[in-house]
C-alpha cells in the first residue's frame, strides 16, 4: 500500500475509526493519484474507489497493484454490498468541511453507518506538511511565476487593459505549466483598492499603480505571488503605504520558522498597521498545496505554531477604498532555521 | 424588492419557513446579482448580505435601493446580533446540497436556529424555469459556440495536438464571451472512448475521430455542445455507432416538450442502445443555466415531466473502451410545442 494510505490508516487507528469515506477530490488525489469523480472508502479490509462508467477506463489505467486500491463501478454495487463495506465498524470518519449535509445523510443511510465521525483533520494535518516531491513541485510553480513576472515587467505599458495583462499571464502559464492556480487579479488605479478585483477593460495610464496576484500549477501543486507595481511616478502617499506593507512583509518573513506562533505573527502586523492608521482586512496568509487555499490559515484566530515543511503565503495588504491598494505576497517554505521564499521576484518599489 | 427575492419569500411562506440562509454563490447571484464571498439571510424583516472587508466596496457598488438588501461586514456583527437575525423564527431553511456538515453545525450555533430545514428545492425549482433574459443569455452563449465550431471546422487538421485545439477554443471564447463554461474536452482517436477525457499532447492523425465538448458563458449563463467529427475517412463501425447516437439524439429532440416525462425519454434511448449491443453509461442530459450542470438531471431516476422554459442538454453517447467514442450534444429550450435547439451546428457525419 502506498505511504499516504498507510499513514491515514495509522491516524485512523489512533482515533478509533474503523473506516473512512473520503470524498474531497484533492484528498483523493493526494492519497491515490486519481483525478476522477468518485469516493474513496477506507474499510477494514480494503481501499475501494467507487466511480462510474465515465471514469472506469481512466482510473484502471492510473492505479498500480502496489496502491492496493479496488475500483468499483457504482452501477454494479448492490444495496447489500453498500451495507457491507463498513460492517462491524463502530466509527466511520468523514470530511465535515467538504461533505454536504445532503451527502452526509445519504451516506449514513446507504452505508448503514453507526457513528459517522468528523475526521477531516486527519487529512488536513497530513497535507499541511509537505514532502520533498511536493516542495519540488511548488518550487517549480514558483519559479515559473517569477519568470512570468519578469516577462510582465517588460510587457506592461500604458494603453494596455487589465484584461490584456491578465490574458498575457494566462497564456504564459498555459505554455509553461498546467495553467493558472486561480483567477489572476490585475487591478489598476482605484481598482487596486479591492483585494479581490476581477480584471476589467480599464486602460493602464501613466503613473498608475497595479496590483497583480498570480499563480500556476505543476503536478497539481500551486504557486501564489502578488506584486504591486508603479507605471511611472508613484505618489508620496502611495510610497508611504507601499513601504509600510513591504516592511511588514519582510518582518513576517524573518519571523516565520518552525515553532513560531501564527497568531503572534499576525498580531504584530495588525498592530503596526493600526498604529499607522490602517487595518489588516484579510488573512495574512494561507497554506498552499494541491489547493490554492489550504490549512493553515494565517490569522489572529489560529493560535498554533508553524511547523517545518509547511508551505504558506505571506501577504499583508492595505486598501484605501476608492483610492488605491498595495499587497505584496510570496509563497514561503517553513524550515527549522527560518523561512525560504519560494517566489523570489524583486519587491522593492518596482517602477515600470 | 426585486422579483426573485419576492418569489423566494412567497415560496418560503408556503413551506412555513420564517427565515432562510443562502450560501451557494449561484443562488446568491441569481437573487441579488452579487458575485462575492458571503451569505444571504432572508429574515422576517430584511434581506442581509454578510460579507467581509475584501468585498464591502464592490458589493455596495452593485446593489440598488430597489433590491432592499442590507450589506454587513462580518467583523462588525456581534454575537447578540447574530442570534437576533432569526429571533422568533420557528423554521429556517438552508441549502442541504451546498452547505457542508461543518457549516450546517456552525450556523445552527451562531444564529441560534431552532429548526434548520432542508429547503434547497425552493431555489432549484425557481432556477429551473428560465425567464426571457436568462434564455437570451443562454441563446447568445450558444450562438458563440456555433460560431466557434464553424471556425474549428476550418482550423482542425492532422498535425495539431488536442491541447492546441482546446487552446484555440479557449482563446475564441476569451475574445467573444466571458470564457469557457467548463474545461473543454478535445478527445481524439482512442481518447474519445473516455467521456471526460482531458486534452493531451496526442497529435491528430489522418482518419482520426475527435469528440469536442465545449461551451462558454454570457452574463454568467452557460452553453454546452458536443460534436464528434472525422478527419478524413470514418470506418464503417464508427459510422454505425455515429448514426445510432445521432438517430437517438434526433429522436429525443422530437420528444422534448412541456409535459414529456424525463424517465420515459431516457428509457427509450437506453433500450435502443441495448438492442444494438451498447449501453447508456452517463445521464442523457442536464439543466443548463448559471451552472453548467443544474437541475433537472435527465436520467432514468428522474420520473418527472419537463416544463416550459427549462433549458437542458440532449447528449446521448456511446463509448467503446480503448477504441473510440461518439457523443452528440445540443443545448435545448423546452416549449409547449416542442424543443428548440439553441446550439445549431450541423450534426450529420462531419468530415473535415
Amino acid at each position: 500500500m502506498n505511504d499516504r494510505l498507510q499513514a491515514i490508516r495509522n491516524k485512523m487507528a489512533g482515533l478509533n475509526l474503523q473506516g473512512m469515506i473520503i470524498a474531497k477530490p484533492e484528498n483523493i488525489r493526494y492519497l491515490t493519484n486519481i483525478e476522477a469523480e468518485g469516493i474513496l472508502l477506507i474499510t477494514r479490509k480494503e481501499n475501494v474507489f467507487i466511480t462510474d462508467g465515465r471514469y472506469m477506463e481512466y482510473v484502471s489505467s492510473i492505479i498500480t497493484p502496489f496502491d492496493e486500491i479496488v475500483v468499483d463501478d457504482q452501477k454494479n454495487i448492490s444495496k447489500d454490498e453498500y451495507e457491507n463495506f463498513f460492517l462491524f465498524c463502530e466509527n466511520v470518519g468523514f470530511e465535515e468541511g467538504y461533505l454536504t449535509y445532503k451527502n452526509y445523510k445519504e451516506y449514513i443511510r446507504k452505508f448503514k453507518i453507526n457513528n459517522f465521525v468528523e475526521a477531516e483533520e486527519i487529512l488536513t494535518l497530513l497535507r499541511m506538511i509537505k514532502d520533498d516531491k511536493e516542495i519540488a513541485d511548488i518550487k517549480r510553480a514558483c519559479e515559473i511565476t517569477d519568470n512570468c513576472f519578469n516577462m510582465l515587467k517588460k510587457y506592461i505599458k500604458p494603453g494596455l487593459t487589465e484584461k490584456q495583462i491578465a490574458r498575457k499571464i494566462h497564456d504564459y502559464y498555459i505554455e509553461n505549466s498546467e495553467g493558472e492556480a486561480f483567477e489572476t487579479i490585475v487591478a489598476s488605479g482605484e481598482n487596486s483598492s479591492k483585494p479581490h478585483a476581477v480584471p476589467t477593460d480599464r486602460i493602464i495610464k501613466e503613473n498608475d499603480i497595479i496590483t497583480i496576484d498570480m499563480g500556476c500549477k505543476i503536478n497539481g501543486y500551486c504557486s501564489d505571488m502578488t506584486r504591486t507595481v508603479f507605471v511611472g511616478n508613484p505618489q508620496d502617499r502611495q510610497i508611504a503605504v507601499y513601504n509600510l506593507v513591504l516592511e511588514n512583509q519582510k518582518k513576517v518573513l524573518n519571523e516565520i520558522r518552525d515553532g513560531a506562533n501564527i497568531k503572534t505573527i499576525t498580531k504584530s502586523v495588525e498592530t503596526d498597521f493600526n498604529i499607522n492608521g490602517h487595518s489588516l482586512i484579510h488573512a495574512l496568509g494561507h497554506g498552499v498545496g494541491l489547493e490554492i487555499h489550504e490549512d493553515p490559515i494565517i490569522n489572529l484566530k489560529n493560535d498554533v505554531p508553524l511547523k517545518e515543511n509547511m508551505v504558506i503565503t505571506n501577504e499583508p495588504g492595505i486598501y484605501i477604498a476608492g483610492d488605491f491598494g498595495v499587497r505584496i505576497e510570496d509563497t514561503v517554505l517553513v524550515t527549522k532555521k527560518g523561512a525560504i521564499a519560494l517566489t523570489e521576484s524583486e519587491k522593492e518599489c518596482i517602477i515600470i
